[in-house]
């Protein structure tokens, strides 16, 4: 997940040159399939689309906003100005939070890149520091064009009226989002997850009626390797205190999505212990979401950084370290086998490195590993299999 | 790959009760899809499948056969009752010849199991021994339902002339195999892969003049850390004088086949130095293919051992170390994007353990890792990129 925008198809338009030279016999435009964006429910849609190929080009500096110049995204006080706006804000707050709390000294490494048709990104990694062994914060910028079968569906999805049967053709696409995974070296500090993400479609000039859609997607997630109550009940706590400023049925609602989400289904367990997350949320005011989201982005640091303070120089043995790297394991599984945006971003050839920075430093893979009941270790993986309510 | 039969739909009868209690919602029966078996060329056909679900039983000791004794099996000389033999023979003299090379008293662990309605397999795995981090050498036998679209894809590349637009029911099929994944500690011994397979179907009762089909697949491959061209080129003319024994087409063919299966397309590189690859063999004479994949089989000790003999006590520094950790970060990659038999086993809840054993003790990924050209470390990623005819 980590460097992607999660669930949506902005990486329609990262196609590489590697996946072109692919055997040598790949013509200039790709097939893939993607999940529809903004059905209402997690129902996913697998589309055909043909897709072109750009390859993004490194940046000596990040310009001053990555959006195009034509009057719908840069100066115009638009949700795409703003939100491009906060999801930089906040790379830069996290950031510096996170160069704190690991105290070393060591900084983020940033890579800039662009796209030739508009659009680009930041990439932010902390390598092995005191404190963190792998921390990825990116933004990015992506303009595409969705395929009509996408739009459709959505549109039908939407019960907007737009005539259906129509022949639409391609819809220009507009998503902007910020991801990161952090993953500490204490076996008794969690990993955390979090990604925003925003959605924008052109209105199809060639479907009278057909309007213009946006939609909000994203989640805060808790991957620890021990269950320290104390810890799990404040991160879900201000995850709860956020959703509950805006609308009560936020938390419950997004908690479960967020549990139901991480699930490995080969191994019936969970990731971790969850925390929020929704996609394709557009029935409520736009300025409502867009603040949401804002506020969701902005508790990730007063969500984290405590435990981390308390955690990260609690002592720890080789066993605790094993285990932790067993369940960095099952996070390389979840994030290759099943996480929406890497395998898109896999699949269409999107930023890899970026992509990729969500795995973790180290992992381990033990055969037939099972815990014995009743240890700490059992309480966790019993916990990824029994999701719980901590509040 | 490893432990799964790749690219069979072997596992067909192996969902786990995990798999239907995903969500708490899934019926007693589950779609996946998988590709078609036997198409003459490497064209996968994606088909629809609704499997049952079957629980493997753990049993106490190995039963002389696997096979049903329903008179095509046991006792019978068929080609399963040779090839279930000859899988058991060569598990048992592949785990003998790794455990003298690992040289530390260290022994394969076992571990049989069963399905009631016929079939079961054997595991052995010999996890951080003296040589060798992790080594995993699994025999299975699957009988199963084929869905009637499978066969008749089959069938129609097959050009047998059976009545095409006869309805067909679901047609029983029955998989045997051997798997193996061997990962050493040693940075400048090379992991080694190798699978060999065998499959049948019924006639279908319900189609007149359908036939029985048949065929073979497998291959052995290498992935080392660092490029020895002496051992490549050891492993390499090991395939070819076993392939050139049976036809002078086989090694060339079979050696594009497997530098075209392991690529890690989103890398645009091989996982490692290739070695052999076939799949839906049947155009020969059954005999000669069942010879044929007994001595591929066979040469696996010949081919691999002198290699093992020759490194496992090479000396090496950390950064040996941390670049063979990057190396089984991208067999992860493979095996969990990939991979046919694993992403196949994931999907339909093969036996976990037996799938996964073949990912390796330790991995590792670095954001943005280059190696500096020139270096130990580009050479074997070049020969990774751009394959090289080694004889």
């Amino acid at each position: 997940m980590a460097s992607s925008l999660l669930t949506t198809p902005s990486q329609t338009l990262a196609l590489t040159p590697a996946t072109a030279r692919a055997r040598g016999a790949q013509p200039a435009a790709a097939q893939v399939s993607f999940s529809s964006p903004r059905l209402p429910s997690r129902r996913a849609l697998r589309v055909r689309a043909s897709v072109a190929i750009e390859k993004e080009v490194p940046e000596n500096e990040a310009p001053p906003t990555f959006l195009r110049e034509d009057g719908s995204g840069a100066g115009s006080g638009s949700v795409r100005e703003r939100f491009e706006g906060m999801i930089r804000r906040v790379q830069g707050e996290i950031c510096a939070a996170l160069e704190e709390a690991d105290g070393s000294g060591a900084r983020f490494v940033e890579d800039v890149w662009s796209r030739p048709g508009g659009g680009g990104g930041i990439s932010r990694v902390l390598q092995d520091g005191r404190v963190f062994e792998k921390a990825g914060v990116n933004v990015s910028v992506v303009y595409g064009v969705m395929p009509p079968d996408a739009y459709r569906a959505a549109k039908g999805a939407a019960k907007n009226g737009a005539a259906d049967g129509h022949k639409a053709g391609p819809v220009p696409f507009f998503a902007a989002g910020i991801s990161s995974v952090l993953h500490p070296k204490n076996p008794f500090a969690p990993t955390l997850h979090f990604n925003y993400r925003y959605f924008e479609t052109d209105a199809p000039k060639d479907v009278p009626g057909a309007p213009r859609q946006w939609w909000f997607g994203g989640g805060t997630d808790l991957t620890p390797s021990y269950l320290i109550e104390e810890d799990v009940k404040h991160f879900h706590s201000v995850q709860k205190e956020t959703c509950d400023k805006f609308d009560p049925s936020f938390y419950p609602r997004f908690k479960k999505w967020c549990d139901d989400y991480f699930y490995i289904k080969h191994r019936d367990e969970r990731r971790g212990l969850g925390g929020i997350f929704f996609d394709d949320l557009n029935d409520y005011d736009q300025d409502m979401l867009l603040n949401f989201s804002t506020a969701c982005a902005g508790s990730v640091i007063p969500a984290y950084i405590p435990i981390i303070e308390r955690r990260k120089d609690t002592p720890f043995n080789e066993e605790h370290k094993a285990w932790q790297q067993l369940r960095r394991g099952r996070y390389v599984e979840f994030n290759l086998v099943y996480d929406r945006g890497t395998t898109f971003g896999l699949k269409t050839g999107g930023r890899i490195e970026s992509i990729l920075v969500s795995l973790p430093l180290t992992a381990r893979w033990e055969y037939d590993h099972k815990p014995e009941e009743g240890t700490e270790e059992w309480k966790l993986l019993d916990a990824c299999i029994n999701p719980k309510e901590w509040l």
